[in-house]
């Protein structure tokens, strides 16, 4: 079997996703409140339909796939898995190199494998309009699209100064009948509060996910909910399709696994949807190294502690038990703008303390070289985040090579770049810089949550 | 069977290419020098390579398409076929609508389909450099890819006025490797001349022709030469594995063939290379219609006469067979400049002059509108050349609603539209006009040809 491609019928598709709350050793924790107690499923019901919430905090293993999610996820699903050909020989390795392609959907990322069930469930519960932020603008333009084909209204409020350098994003939204309005915008109390402050402010993701919370809880007609494409517990659950097709497909291309798996990790979907299965299979003891991999800049997982934090930098989400740089965090402005965020998924966060994953980071010079080594040999054009993934497994193909050793690695290509290619004409004019964050920068972010509750997970397993 | 997409494993991939000239009722007409000779295979081998020649002026119906080349079109071939099942039932046509996705190829076109053999051929015959034109960045950026796949230089000269527009396109061309620069520059004859003369031209796909050529003839090393992206033979010859394909996917789809084929026709070759397969069928006596689309602004094929003409603007190319506008003629500023095209291919305007095809015209507001319901109903953003291909699939599927006639229609989704969203901003803000060619207009493009020898086609079949 020499095949490029591996693709997987649709009538194979998987009917249920995997929920690796159910699996991981210690219980995951609950959502804190302002008062420091748990939050009830009824407290977030302003802010998200009940079916959602159910997911949110469901233990359950194995949760069903609606048939007219699915429906719609083929448009694009399976995504196909590839076999890295190229580049393997490129690099001389003897390692096997596999990608999800998740460029292929009409977004161009994974983020409608979220998008599409999130409105769906939305639109089941009777809503009829969602609003969401978004910062490079890969989430709003994914969730107008979702919205689009469900049939609900859709309010994106996009980072003003996203929204002014990357007018094609806000284009893709529009085309697919969205909203999008620059944030902090007047239509909201706090983006006015800001606005009043700081005229000329860029905006930042903490406000745009303020103004998105306030404008949903706020319309009297109690049609209107809230949608996060990252972090929270149901959007690494949506994600796990990725996964689950990559376990089929290595079948199909005659491998028994995979070895190493890898993905990019912002707020950590794309890298849970893949690894989640195969955290599932080391849990039951699987020999299999499991990468998720962040920019220097922001090194939640190789550099931050495992804490409560706020998932907003105002502090009006409830606190979330996870690796986190301080809610007051702001990244350096490298170009992977889906990796600039001060938290981690908890649920990733709680395999990292549970010692199932090994966090790694790389500069972004590193990255982009990665992205051009890739485009010169397997052809396709990366996101910026993506290139990180690409960056960790061409030092693991290298080791693989030094070592003489055969071994499948596995990782997720999240992306394509086409919307986002200034990182790399900076990165070939030799004008990008590395701007790996300092010690004094670290310690005054985590300071900010110093008198914070404390989570506390018991380190049971063996890994 | 209620798949949404076919795919064709990579073992089935076609393994020889289609030449409708084999079939043609009529013998090919041959290109003709200034002096209204026939063109000689030898008097192009400075800008082509021999092996390329050969497949230009090729009659045999089937040539072998390499292992390698193959090989390097496995990244994203076969592509899928995709049923349009949401957009049948927003119509409520009883017809089934089919399309081959381009769009999934790295440069997001079908152009790489012949990017790669052109940049394999010339490897193969010692070239060492490749230069071409682009004007929306289209093929630039495709044959970019290919030579960085193949291990080629390339060297592209872009329209100014999209060079400065797009830049973009520009940055994907330089990711992969390749020089991209503004046309008219100064590293021609041909490009200073026009810049002493009209130091602020826009620019224009004729001057840029003269450009790429020239800078490959003048290469003295001879291992130079020039490619272009459509219009002749040897490129409609790369394309039609689109059409081998979607034939072997309509069979897995369970369909005995199509009743309608569509295509967007610039130069022809995303067209050809879906249709020509079929106009084999036809040629038999298979009972289909065959529509390739092209805009009211630049109507070649609906309304301009079968001439000999140039290729470019300056009169530098040989003489070709064709329906053109007279290569003097300027286009309206429409979205779509893919289409943007005085003449068309010579194989697909002597399958109109055969009578095997019906050639349709849209305004841009129709095909705007069209991909507008396409991006709402079946996700993906079209390329606003492709969109023309979808009016015509959505007036022949509600024709078949009208006559209660099940039908099936295939047509091909020639591209994504990431990288031109301007027309549809233009459109939604209602901002966007439709500028059909005047007849004055017409008649004056047509002029500059009346002194060009004729070309004669004898009709003989019973289309």
């Amino acid at each position: 079997m020499n095949a490029t491609k591996i693709f997987l019928a649709e009538k194979d598709m998987p009917r249920q996703w995997y929920n690796l709350a159910a699996d991981l050793p210690n219980p995951p924790l609950p959502p804190l409140g302002p008062d420091g107690n748990p939050v009830s499923p009824e407290m977030l019901a302003p802010v998200f339909p009940m079916n959602l919430i159910e997911q949110e905090v469901s233990t359950q293993r194995w949760i069903d796939i609606p048939d007219e999610v699915n429906g719609i996820l083929k448009l694009w699903r399976p995504s196909p898995l590839y076999r890295a050909r190229r580049l393997e020989k490129a690099l001389g390795t003897p390692a096997r190199i596999y990608y999800k392609n998740e460029g292929v959907s009409p977004a161009g990322s994974h983020k409608p494998n979220t998008a599409v069930p999130q409105a769906w469930y939305n639109k089941q519960f009777g809503i009829e309009k969602l609003t969401t932020e978004t910062g490079a603008g890969q989430w709003g333009s994914a969730l107008a699209f979702a919205c689009a084909l469900v049939g609900l209204e859709c309010k994106v409020f996009m980072v003003r100064i996203s929204f002014d350098q990357k007018p094609f994003r806000r284009l893709m939204m529009e085309t697919w009948g969205g909203t999008c309005i620059p944030s902090p915008s007047d239509q909201t109390q706090a983006g006015r509060a800001v606005l009043a402050e700081m005229p000329d402010t860029p905006g930042s993701l903490g406000i745009a996910i303020s103004e998105a919370v306030e404008a949903a809880v706020a319309d009297q007609s109690g049609k209107t909910r809230y949608t996060l494409g990252s972090v929270l517990n149901h959007v690494m659950l949506h994600q796990t399709v990725i996964g689950q097709e990559a376990k089929k497909q290595l079948k199909l291309a005659g491998e028994k696994g995979a070895d190493v798996i890898i993905g990019c990790a912002g707020g950590g979907s794309n890298f849970a949807g893949l690894a989640f299965p195969f955290v599932a299979d080391k849990i039951a003891g699987a020999d299999i190294e499991i990468y998720p991999v962040e920019p220097t800049s922001c090194p939640t997982m190789t550099r931050a502690p495992f804490a409560y934090d706020h998932g907003d930098t105002a502090g009006m989400t409830p606190l979330l038990p996870m690796h986190s740089l301080g809610h007051a965090f702001v990244p350096a402005p490298i170009h992977a703008g889906g990796l600039r965020y001060h938290g981690m998924a908890p649920l990733v966060s709680q395999a990292i303390v549970e010692g199932l994953l090994t966090p790694k980071a790389y500069n972004q010079t590193t990255c982009y070289a990665a992205a051009i080594q890739w485009a010169r040999t397997e052809g396709f054009i990366s996101a910026p985040e993506t290139s990180h993934a690409i960056a960790a497994v061409i030092e693991e193909a290298n080791k693989a090579k030094e070592e003489g050793k055969e071994k499948v690695i596995l990782f997720n290509w999240s992306g394509h770049g086409l919307m986002d290619l200034l990182g790399y004409q900076k990165y070939l004019a030799g004008d990008l810089v590395d701007i790996p964050l300092s010690d004094e920068d670290l310690a005054r972010g985590i300071a900010v949550m110093k008198d914070l509750p404390k989570p506390e997970i018991r380190k049971t397993g063996k890994w």
